[in-house]
């Protein structure tokens, strides 16, 4: 168990879906600058990875991640040094979008500040019936102002700005209701309710699901004629992989497809 | 019954609203060539009809619209003819969405790909209990680049990325919740549903509903500033119209409108 | 009672929350010209004022706000002086986003067109049970265009397009599942919950707060790198600020901090 307790990510792969686990259990999982650069090292690592097909982002202990080290960032009172730590952090969460495959988050506890915004960051998300969620640095005189450019891309405006002014919790099923997380699951069947997202995804192509991470959030910034004639040449594309046509040969044969990119 | 077995598409006016009926039930009115083809001259000689006031979309048979037609494009495998063909379907939804007055989709059975893009697309829909939606091309090898513009302009992004990338059907009520479509009604009250809807807006001044939908898609796209400059003149050219005059003058006088332009 | 008779703002300061009240119960606290006028100066005179933490706009009467003074229009048939009348009231909700603090609705009976844009715009909502909210020009011919482009960016397009095309009311659970305001309260109970809203802002720092408002509005209108670029400037003064200072290092010695800005 040495790695266990030195690592600050830890990297499992099986069956097509590599899970980063952040290992720093008894720190809550803050965004330390270790942790920082732990998990976007890691991140980097997957992104040139044919044989990854999504990624879990999972944490050790009570809590997924409590935002960032606040200990650590109040030795350093320097606002040039703020400016590299938020930059840092920002490029780690736009590297979980930029990422070719699906990141899907699994939170258990708290998911605070820039916990929070990573939950926003990732794909998808499921989390546990007790997790809570918050961008709660207003509470020690710090707007999440970084976190909130996730969360008002994943929720209502009103929603957000309630979050971030009052810095309270919100709880598993008010979080799905809002769109923050994509599924509930009683505690002890969270890892159930991971395992059917991230085997639904591993049964589909990877060149379409490669495809479509990419596409998906290039479009949305796009305006709507440019966001057409953009998508409409990337599913032309697609349509010319071997996996296209055998998939739609499979469905009009009613049998099961046999990908080559799987 | 001879037009009924042959036209793709039908076209029936009555009080202002003309209903476009899907008319490929055998083939759950997937959008062939020849079906885009049929849908885009009916829209497109909408366009320029004063007489109508709303339209609608319905389909015949037990699915509302099963997305592309995938025998004909397996029948093509070239990528100059697919980027084509996609550009017809996106050129289809943006003439929707380009109409000068409100569309509506009336669902029953199945909704998939390009034909939950279709729903999407529309301005308004109604469904019933038993409908479903699914962007489902990913299931085939094909993700759902297209459909994906229409549907991440509906409902939040994390839930657009789990039908994107899991493929999974969700039920009318589910659809409903995240905002894809307006109402749900019981089967055998669809109609009923649809009736209130096309009955509200041909009681309104037509200028004012032509007024607002073109208005309302294009404020849409604009910065908070411009979307203010461009509808304050919008308005103040509306309110020049005599039904406007006329419809203030009735809610003053506690009396219903005339309208003129009805 | 004198003042209460006469000015269309009444103005009252307490504990940091200034409450701005529509004064003209008799009319529906309709946004006149007057009216338009006289809460554009209480909101200018917000702009720089330092002791103000958050500020409310409630309303005497039965009414929240029915929207635009329909009889003093109709006395000007002028598209001029419609352009500058909308232009005026598009630079009010314009001025309630830019405040550098969280304004606050409360509402009660019904905010109707200009009355519901008034809600929209505000940074967070609370509402009586029996509120009803509606964009409802266009039953009197006039598509409401400029309050379109609050609700739009409140809640989903095709439920802001059934409210703008049917003119129907929702009622105040609907609006808070749609997002269009925060919280709902038993009629009685109205002002409890928007006390604890109040109190939450108001016992943060005020350089948090005032961070955080400006900062929101402004990335929400920017691509995502840009957005992380800004938000990440703006974090890092944050917390070169005192209040951040203390606000941590209470966090961490688990005492409540001591604002110097509260």
């Amino acid at each position: 168990m040495r790695d266990e307790d030195d690592a600050q990510v830890l990297r499992h792969d099986a069956d097509g879906v590599t899970t980063l686990t952040l290992n720093r259990p008894k720190r809550f999982n803050a965004l330390s600058e270790e942790m920082l650069e732990a998990l976007a090292e890691a991140i980097g690592a997957l992104a040139d990875d044919a044989e990854v097909r999504c990624v879990v982002i999972v944490a050790r202990g009570r809590a997924f991640c409590a935002g960032h080290d606040l200990k650590q960032m109040r030795a350093s009172p320097d606002e040039a040094y703020y400016q590299r730590l938020f930059a840092r952090c920002s490029a780690l969460m736009q590297a979980i979008v930029a990422l070719p495959v699906p990141v899907i988050a699994r939170v258990q506890g708290i998911a605070t500040a820039a916990g929070c915004q990573l939950v926003a960051s990732c794909d998808l998300a499921v989390a546990a019936r007790s997790a809570r969620f918050a961008v709660s640095g207003i509470n020690a005189g710090l707007f999440c102002s970084t976190p909130a450019v996730a969360l008002s891309r994943n929720i209502g405006r009103k929603r957000a700005m309630e979050m971030l002014f009052t810095g309270e919790f919100i709880d598993a099923d008010q979080a799905r209701d809002w769109g923050l997380i994509n599924r509930v699951a009683d505690d002890e069947a969270l890892d159930e309710a991971l395992g059917e997202l991230t085997a639904s995804i591993c049964a589909k192509s990877a060149v379409a699901v490669r495809t479509g991470k990419a596409m998906f959030h290039r479009q949305l910034a796009l305006p709507l004629d440019e966001a057409y004639a953009y998508s409409g040449e990337v599913m032309a594309r697609n349509m010319m992989a071997e996996d296209a046509g055998e998939g739609i040969d499979a469905f009009i044969e009613k049998r099961p497809p046999r990908w080559r990119h799987r």
